[in-house]
């Protein structure tokens, strides 16, 4: 497909980097918030839309990640949407209890970036409440 | 640094690939949909936090890109976060008119995403409404 029938086409075509992936971003259905980022290949995004419960890609265990399988925190599909040149899925998600990172939290995005006068930029924590201690899920 | 001083530290130390480049995600700070997914390096993260308007890599041009500089569309820096492994970023921002995809719309992810009982995956447009005429403005 060219650029324009990518973009207008209702025909599927996901563009898959050279590892067969295609990086998708989960938001909540609840508060609009960015809960995490991962990567899907096709099997995933087949597995997501039959089962409605999202998977994702592990790259680091190279194998299907039905995320929440074994905490029993798994992301229910609200919505899922591809974009205009088909390189990125969005998911749309409820859960229950709302912790989508690793780490305990409820996102993977805990830190915000600013710049200070001088020009370096700092990090500081926002929105880094644990909602589950990683010690008793995993 | 190792996993746990990544997901912990407040010293900036993003994850980039191989071209120097890190995923970036876009919602927008009134309506939080996401509104596009691109790419930033060094340079594009250091020019958003110096000039609160959000800065690209393009990679079709290979060139920093100050998304909105030609159109007037700019994207106002609202916030900046980074993820857990510190190899995502998300940016909230503001615009006037909100409209990020090239094709004129507000958001890059108008078609969703569904399966139908025969098993097959159906894409159909949503919120495509056009903010803007494309031929009007590149």
């Amino acid at each position: 497909m060219d650029k324009h029938e990518l973009e207008t086409t209702t025909n599927l075509s996901p563009k898959f980097d050279n590892n067969g992936l295609i990086p998708c971003i989960t938001t909540s259905a609840k508060t609009g918030k960015v809960l995490m980022f991962a990567y899907m290949n096709q099997q995933a995004i087949d597995k997501t839309l039959e089962t409605k419960e999202v998977h994702y890609w592990s790259r680091s265990r190279s194998s299907l990640w039905h995320k929440g399988a074994s905490s029993g925190m798994v992301q229910k599909l609200v919505e899922m949407r591809i974009d205009c040149d088909q390189d990125c899925i969005w998911v749309t998600v409820e859960m229950q209890p709302e912790a989508s990172c690793h780490t305990g939290r409820q996102s993977c995005f805990y830190r915000k970036l600013e710049r200070s006068d001088n020009g370096t930029i700092t990090m500081s924590y926002i929105d880094d409440e644990l909602i589950f201690d990683p010690k008793d899920v995993y």
